[in-house]
């Protein structure tokens, strides 16, 4: 645990990520908010008169009557800087602040895919994180950008994470059905989804990304490179009318056949690097096997572990690729912010700040 | 076309698949509604005072004063008799009917896997309804019982027909967002699916259907037998919020690869039997293709071709199984009650009657 | 009924509530759209490109491929215009067409309050139609302007009138439940409404309508001025999770006490001002009273008569102001493009073309 | 304080009212919770299996492995007992338990009116409680009931108290709209909510309860005799699509006109009777007064105060009985296990138990 609280910033303070952020780091024991920024629309005003807050939780009182900087390292002196902004935006601001020698969390896309930037679940893959000592003698930053996935892949990769260790994973179908929140505020139009569902997120770049993200995750760091892990994936996205939790029904193939008694188990008995063990995001579990017929559920299941713990649930034989299941995990929390704030743990715990 | 209205009844026709019968069957060319039948307890009132109306259309004008009856064949006098009876009542009553005379064109799943008992979509497998010959042959029956598949194998299996036709189908992995009607009355509680999904129908019994139910009607009619089509299905069924109309992300494993284009265009000519082609429920078109990135949705075309009509969209590369895309098709018409009446249709077109 | 189909076009065609006036316009009797008009931005677009489509009906194909084009009087040549402009340009663009000899139709707040500009509910005020003659007068006009009033006083105003004829109303205490397509589209976010509800429309503008737009539609036409009625209204406003159909909760007080049981048969036996009876979109019957305890409600009596009846429940005892009850009304029917359309068609029986 | 923790037993525990009380007393400082009842069916199971878990909390660890007793005070061993039973069942079992020495704290309507029966907010009316002394003396019991008002009445007394004290309050018309928990479980279908409101709350006994119960809460303790308070109700109760939180817009009309400010001020300065104020479940602040134009809304502010704040906003002039505004209160918190569980601390408080 460091000595004192670290400084740190909200870059895309106002959207709903960015509040996310700000509710997860309300009497966080390490850090300490010192900036809250946003949009130049919105600077200067108090972050209570510039966020439409969305979060059923009340708005922090540390947050209130802030005022809203620009996102910009002259306004803002912060050792760790969380990123909610947009990809275009984050494309260029996020290297300055790594630049200017902040440790960038970054739940942006922008990075993602840098081949010398790590993309973080700490439960998984900690080890990766040691990636931006490369990243810093590349670029000659003192600060680094480290990134979390999207949020559908989140939950998916951290439940295929430990079958691949048990047993292998080979092919993934994944079939989603996304919450709202995850597009952001305003985001999906009333009229759009209600007695509805959207067959589609963000038009096909989601799918994209669930496609190629899990396999740098679930990769090996060796020398200073990443070797994506061998594994195929075909993804589905839908949008549905819930508020928050993305549920995912994977299908899977591994190595060789197993009986979904020893899925489960290995699902159960999973447990995360140590490094990445005892952080204050850290789930608790990492993994929760459910036995019921109908669960997990977004509303039910979402805020297991404060919203950190992957819920899997309905494993059981599938006909054709050998293995099915359904995984949950909260999208604006395990998916976003949490995961940010948890991977600025991780940089903490292993000392790269 | 028949020379008079043939006269026709509903068993279960208060319930939510009863309400649609009533509401589909008001003007219809051929039919004339003789009795609706629901339980003892409803019986002896007036129609509307017996049945809770669920449909945003009003009660059709001659449903109102109709006094239900039993659903015995005492009571009823009718050539034709649709069921939307709970399978426990259609098992023991829909044979009385048959044994009465009357051609039973039921949508509960009782005799869906008789082998002497048609499972018909008219548009694929019309020439399967010639099975009631051996049907009443073989049990001395005059009537006949005439079954549909349940809902959410519907349009995917109407889809899988023009793929099949075209490229043969091995491998099929189907996954529904299922809307609320499918349940029935009262159904879903809305503190279970408001902000919510739930991961499985019925707890089950729905994705044994879906993996069963489709390769029956994909089969082939070789004297007096169903020869099951060779096909492995794996379904995994959702609960969403949505009130009617049943959406299906599917990947599917052709027995050669095939471009997506290629599809879209087996897909659209896609023609129904000639049998089935005409009558006043045929779906016109039977299959419509969406060219856009988000759709179908099920609010904006569950009424394709008076709810008829199957609509798939985005047609596209698997890159597990080779071809992926989505279905919809409105549960409680062509997936329950305008299913029994097309089924109907076709005994009448066929002299079968 | 006209000799030949008479021209006419829409203006803010794309909009959620110019798509109403599209769907209501396909097959109509007396008219013929010959131009849809929308922003700048869409114009040269075919129609199916330029609008999101947002109603459940399908577009209407005589719609898909025309050619969207300016709201401009020089580039629509027709006889009748529907506006579904916003009010800001409206307030511009109404005028130059009433100048240009068209009668302009408009569901635009606007004008609803100029003193020669009739707002018309066609069931309850036809005669205040004969204000075009005085507006044509004193600006010159060889076209005119004629409103309609906003989707919650619909209903309300119509139900009013006839207990208005029968008792006189002094108080009303008008507490609104407003559906989505009210706001338009892409209008209220969906993680505003979804498990929510909104206690204010627009922010106020809906209240302050709802408290001076009956009074003017209860009023009378003296000598080319409309006398208002001396009513007093109280309105408090709500957004809630419906898709179509404005609720009203309302408190009465009338001149004298009158038992329920004759406040509902004087709903009952309202009929329209003779010249408003018998015109295409006259609704039938104008009001409809359930006796349900629990109705009316907006899935399932927001298309009683195509939408244009006013359906009324729950009429009993105020235990403050004597009576009270709920209204319910089809908002982008009745409350917004039919109650356009119906205006037009008064005009046209009226000779006022 | 108490010294040790009192012994505490929930009946009715697996509803969905007995969640939240299950819920709300995971932790409670002075209560321990000893008995679960349920339903004879459910008796004997271990509660996680009895109840299916309907609260976004999990399930607290306590009562998972708990076996669920019958109702009955030979298998009871508790000082106070909470009731979430339906009423016919309270009826019968409540004196029960009051006979044999315990104090019931019921959320049950089925006491309600007792003369003798201590009708509780204990913000506003914690000095009613004395009258259990007079109950016990003329009843003979050695325990006692008290209760706590239906969830639509209490934000909305609360509030009246507020003003009652600093103006007097004599008409009010209140219009709600009703979460689904108010219902209970299974409670709502939800095709009878989704894209719809219900006009109506429970039939109509809804609405005749907040037009008797705030009369008794606001009235005065005289000699063993509450006289009820000279206020005139009018109430009108919808059900809405929102899974917790009730709102009411309400119209009232005070002793001499006052200017929305000073209703504000009224309506901020109002502090609890001092027995009520520091205890474990008073609500911090007793009313809070939000500013916004369209707050309070359910899903941002049911959970001020942990559910057992009053949030009132819009307050402004009435232009018929010269105020108006809208409250909203957690109705399963404040509305009815924590409501309960407040007045029990009352009891102990007072030195009652």
């Amino acid at each position: 645990m460091p000595l004192s609280q670290i400084p740190v910033a909200v870059l895309g303070a106002t959207g709903s990520v960015g509040q996310r952020f700000v509710s997860l780091l309300d009497n966080h024991p390490w850090f300490k908010v010192v900036a809250l920024a946003a949009s130049d629309r919105s600077a200067g005003q108090k972050y209570s008169q510039a966020a439409r807050w969305v979060l059923d939780d009340p708005m922090p009182a540390y947050a209130r009557d802030m005022l809203v900087v620009p996102a910009s390292t002259d306004c803002i002196d912060a050792k760790i800087i969380f990123s909610a902004l947009h990809t275009e935006i984050a494309n260029e601001v996020e290297p300055q602040f790594a630049q200017a020698g902040a440790a960038v969390c970054s739940n942006a896309s922008s990075y993602r895919r840098g081949i010398d930037v790590p993309l973080l679940l700490p439960e998984i893959n900690a080890d990766h994180v040691q990636l931006v000592k490369h990243q810093r003698a590349s670029r000659g930053w003192s600060g680094c950008i480290v990134t979390n996935p999207n949020c559908t892949s989140t939950g998916l990769t951290i439940a295929l994470k430990a079958l691949d260790n048990a047993f292998g994973v080979k092919q993934v179908i994944a079939v989603s059905l996304q919450a709202l929140s995850g597009a952001g505020y305003p985001g999906v139009p009333s009229l759009d989804i209600m007695d509805n569902i959207i067959p589609n997120v963000a038009n096909g770049g989601e799918e994209e990304k669930v496609e190629w993200e899990p396999r740098k995750m679930l990769g090996t760091l060796n020398e200073n490179k990443i070797e994506m892990a061998d594994i195929t994936f075909s993804a589905h996205t839908n949008r549905v009318a819930v508020i928050d939790g993305h549920t995912v029904c994977a299908s899977v193939k591994l190595e060789e056949a197993v009986e979904p008694e020893a899925a489960i188990q290995a699902l159960r008995e999973f447990t995360s690097h140590h490094s990445a063990r005892d952080l204050p995001s850290s789930p608790r579990p990492v993994i929760e096997v459910r036995e019921e017929a109908d669960r997990p559920q977004p509303r039910l299941d979402r805020l297991a572990g404060k919203g950190m713990t992957t819920v899997v649930g309905r494993v059981r034989r599938d006909p054709i690729l050998g293995l099915k299941f359904v995984v949950l995990s909260h999208n604006t929390i395990r998916g976003a912010a949490g995961a940010s704030i948890y991977n600025a743990e991780l940089l903490v715990n292993e000392g790269l700040l």
